[in-house]
């Protein structure tokens, strides 16, 4: 049973979680108007605000602290997502220009550079005297990065590369920073010394002079105008056989001897790639976790609103009824919020493996590294997708007002929409989960290989053996627990909960081998076929797993909340979103038979039963994620002069009219 | 089986059906450059050029065909609704802008007033000299449009009425060419003489002077920057005391003599209020039309991308593999463009009962009126909901390159957004479908009249006659054909499809109207509880309707394809919409018995098997909505000098790398 009133901020203090002081430091630091998004600006406009805010964001508030203590960061990477999380809830053009700078090009040349590197550039980046980019998608490729185009080539006589853009497909495109405040950029290309490809490997490019002038044979232009993020200077690069010196390769993975020889610590070209790759999973954790902060903060609009707004009267009663007490409204808003928290504790639980596995001062254990990067893609994909959704549907549900820039949901809404494929398009992320799955984390490095291994994986999955991470002993409990047949057990039972979301990842894997083993003996000489045939089956692994990981983590987060009101208010969010999630796939569960058609109806029937018992408690749930007023900066959440007083003569009129 | 070959002519006529010669007209008169939409624009530069834009459209090309013959119109209310459609897919600000002036506005002159305001404004209208606005929504009030709070109040001394904006909330907001154009404005407001008030009257109101000054007593304002549209200046508009002479009352449904007695034609006021809203219903069939073409605009541009960009080698093979060959892209772009082609028949049918409604010369039939209104209710949620959804995966569909406004994408996202909520929320609108189903269209005057007629309702409800309009006899021998067990009829079968289609309308009808007879029974005393608790399963009666008035609309439309090639293939697409329709709901069948697990199952693996067999014809799907390319303006389809040299030389590259 909860309570009747939550103490907001013992909720608070289970959502802040391990990096609770870097989330207060952005909220005391950056929580002012001068923070706050700002509409109807024009490109050049947002780009100039942008530009110079970020130079005003004092670094003591987390987004450089993923540096290395010795340059002025504090060597803690989940700090700076954190920080980036937080910029969020701000402005996303100013969060996703402080991630291509401190994220994608700063964090490149501290993890695919060596001393050398991180010396002479790091503290210029971290303090925005060096604005830089991370060139790496090209126009013609963007999910295949092993196919880029540019090229680099080494030439023993003159010591130095010569990167070039050999066609217009092989342009970089879409480069944050490029348009305009890049200076330098870490760019991805073709290494070739001694007449051989040595695959993608990264340089640190000059592109402007200190006039902000290009290089010679740099070519810049700008990406144009763009949905949203209009504050972010994204444009396109193209080199004309530039010539880079030897040093600027960024060599941890790929050494280039002065007479061209090739060494790697890492031999199989293939699996220096995704080591490569791997290194750089911070940016995905990221977007994820902006996403979800963009998300809250519509959500908050959208149920403070339906809290205010009013529309229809009922007979015998004097004021309309609120938004928020219809159950339309409850089944829009309610579930959303659920699943907003299960992601949040899902993200919290990420963003401590990412701390964890990078921070280590020993060697990177390679199956924890395969696993962060497995969760990493598939909750930046399951993420990024409810922020569409969910922001979509709080535009919706505050009506006309919702699409008025002046309460911030079309710039929440516009500037996140790219977040479904950038670092990463969703589809390719989630096959590179369900992939992972398939092979088990040791062969992973074949994963995003394409289709030609199809062959491969069907002969290699194993038995799938469920591996949890969040609260191991406390879940298995819960799942031992269950009694055998459902009907003896609640439909809010947690245990049975955990275990309808596990068999189905089993179930949905094992079916998805079975296919592909079927596949692999009869489509031998059609590679492409036998995965295609299977994708849409694949991709649901994925989700499934994306989905038992979530509510794991939902789980092990409620034992962080030491206040029983806010313990019990998170059990009931719990029970919404496992539940949501399985009517929202009740057509599976049905259909393989773990769910009875009478079942079925009882968990919609409770799912509206807790919509009736959370109603109250809509408004602290929103509340518990705390964001500014300032950052909020919704024209329908501020108090107008005499609101109340015409809202009474109205009331009053309702009954006279 | 589909033919190698269709003749993309032969489908396009299908598609353009009664209205073929206005969709030429328009694509011949207005299909070039400049009628195109424009991107990255200032909101003044956007409203400088849709203001003198829809200034341009020639009237004969059907834009003013809804105005009476004497005029200048031609009587045909379907064919400004077609126009209107042809527009939304060169600029949606134009068709928005054209939308008020000619629909809203214009159209209200035409419903509401009497030959006087006809023979003194309506000139003026067609030929723009005249810009109006359409001033009903309020701060305070947009759905529950009977409680609007600005009154109009007669003085039998001045022979004036009093028209005034008690508060802040009663101000009129979101009002189409309020902020700039608008000279004059169809205002609602309570009318109230003699001291009694008679409901929402309508008044023609000037509203700025000859050098666009706001007229005495008129306060106007911008209603600011907006998530899209910006071509349109929507804005508020407040009284304060203007004096409105007697003769500017639209008064056909309600005359105010001399003296301030009342009379009307329709004695009952909630009956007038909705007999007036209801010649107004033409708003609402447009926007549906528009969200369609531009969700076709969408898929268009994203199908066509889809067959151009590769990504990801087979080993083997020399190119990459084009997108469309996917069968998880498949699985987004397919299903929605067998969607949009179920509507686009749909919205052709409602559009001819509009026309056959409207433009008949006799007294409106009562029941035919009412399933109007309920048809363009249910059919303006159900299309632009899917246009929401659409688009957005089309944008994603082209990735990066999706986002970039020169791909045109982002402004049909951006535009499109409100009709969700404009012309009638969506939820709103699916509950008055749902509640004309429960009532029967006899008693649906009551149908908007909030939560106090709960317990009349749940006593009138009679039992449900599906009342088929498309094609009857058709569909009734297909029905008929079906044997008693599904196990021995094909997943494909049509007749299958539509008792499944009406099985579940029946079903769930039934259902709601038990679970409302019982709630009647027990909570007497809380009216609001008894429809409430029953929301979320009246709101599917609506879904479940419009979704089988779609599949007999589109088995009724194939009926018109007399090439046997375009025939085979819209039966096919026909299949898919029935069958990814049954699959998006199969929870409900399976939990209701009439999907068995295998059966179920068997389902998704035929809707794979059309995806494959629609590939090959997805190009010619898209292009016979036959939408110029100077209007689709998106620089992805564009052939770049050299690409085709380029992408040769990448293919080459691919084997050698």
């Amino acid at each position: 049973m909860i309570g009747d009133s939550i103490d907001v901020a013992r909720l608070q203090e289970v959502l802040d979680g391990r990096w609770a002081g870097i989330r207060q430091a952005v909220r005391d630091g950056l929580g002012k108007a001068g923070f706050a998004a700002v509409h109807g600006e024009t490109g050049d406009e947002a780009r100039d605000r942008i530009s110079a805010l970020i130079r005003q964001i004092p670094t003591d508030v987390g987004v450089a602290s993923a540096f290395p203590k010795a340059y002025g960061g504090s060597d803690d990477p989940g700090g700076s997502v954190v920080a980036a999380e937080m910029l969020a809830y701000a402005d996303l053009s100013l969060m996703v220009k402080a991630g291509v700078q401190w994220g994608l090009f700063g964090g490149a040349v501290v993890a695919l550079g060596t001393e050398r590197h991180h010396e002479a550039y790091l503290r210029g980046i971290i303090d925005t005297e060096i604005m830089g980019c991370f060139a790496m998608t090209e126009t013609g490729h963007g999910s295949d990065v092993q196919k880029l185009r540019t090229t680099c080539v080494y030439d023993p006589v003159t010591e130095t590369f010569d990167l070039h853009t050999p066609h217009q497909a092989a342009r970089k495109d879409y480069i944050g920073n490029a348009a305009r405040d890049g200076r330098m950029a870490v760019v991805f290309a073709q290494l070739i010394t001694q007449g051989q490809n040595r695959g993608v490997h990264a340089w640190l490019v000059p592109i402007r002079d200190a006039d902000g002038n290009p290089m010679p044979g740099v070519t810049l232009s700008d990406a144009g105008h763009k949905a949203g993020l209009l504050g972010v200077d994204n444009g396109r690069i193209s080199f004309d056989h530039v010539t880079v010196p030897r040093d600027m390769l960024l060599d941890r993975y790929g050494q280039v001897a002065p007479d061209g020889a090739y060494s790697s610590p890492i031999e199989n070209d293939t699996r220096r790639f995704f080591t490569m790759l791997g290194t750089l999973v911070r940016g995905r954790v990221t977007v994820g976790g902006a996403a979800s902060a963009a998300t809250r903060a519509a959500l908050t609009i959208a149920v403070r609103y339906g809290d205010s707004r009013r529309q229809f009267g009922v007979p015998g009663e004097e004021r309309e009824v609120a938004l928020n007490d219809y159950l339309a409204h409850q089944r829009k808003l309610l579930p959303a919020l659920a699943t907003s928290y299960a992601y949040a504790f899902a993200q919290e639980e990420l963003v401590g493996t990412l701390a964890d596995v990078q921070a280590g001062p020993g060697p990177v254990d390679e199956h924890r590294q395969r696993e962060l990067e497995s969760r990493a893609a598939g909750l930046k994909a399951m993420q990024t997708w409810h922020a569409t959704h969910t922001i979509q549907m709080c535009r919706e549900a505050c009506g006309g007002a919702g699409y008025l820039s002046e309460n911030r949901l079309p710039a929440l809404k516009a500037d996140t929409d790219v977040f479904t494929t950038f670092e990463g398009d969703n589809t390719v992320l989630l096959q590179l989960v369900a992939k992972g799955l398939l092979t088990g984390y040791r062969d992973a490095f074949g994963s995003l290989d394409g289709w030609g291994r199809a062959t491969f994986v069907a002969e290699q999955v194993r038995e799938m053996v469920l591996e949890r991470t969040a609260a191991r002993g406390l879940i298995q409990r819960l799942v031992s627990a269950v009694p055998g047949r459902d009907e003896e057990v609640a439909v809010t039972d947690r245990g049975w909960h955990l275990t309808m979301f596990e068999d189905r990842e089993k179930h949905v894997l094992e079916g998805a081998i079975r296919r592909l083993r079927n596949g692999a003996a009869t489509k031998k000489d059609r590679p492409f076929e036998i995965f295609n045939d299977v994708q849409d089956h694949v991709l649901k692994t994925a989700t499934a797993h994306i989905d038992r990981i979530t509510l794991e983590a939902f789980v092990a987060g409620i034992e962080r909340a030491t206040d029983p009101a806010a313990r019990a208010l998170l059990d009931r969010v719990c029970d919404l979103y496992a539940l949501v999630t399985i009517e929202a796939d009740k057509g599976w569960f049905l259909e393989h038979g773990r769910l009875t058609p009478a079942r079925s109806k009882a968990v919609t029937a409770v799912i509206n039963d807790l919509l009736r018992e959370l109603r109250p408690h809509m408004a602290t749930l929103v509340d518990a994620f705390a964001i500014p007023d300032e950052w909020l900066n919704a024209a329908i959440l501020r108090e107008e002069p005499g609101r109340q007083e015409a809202m009474a003569e109205e009331d009053a009129r309702v009954t006279t009219a």
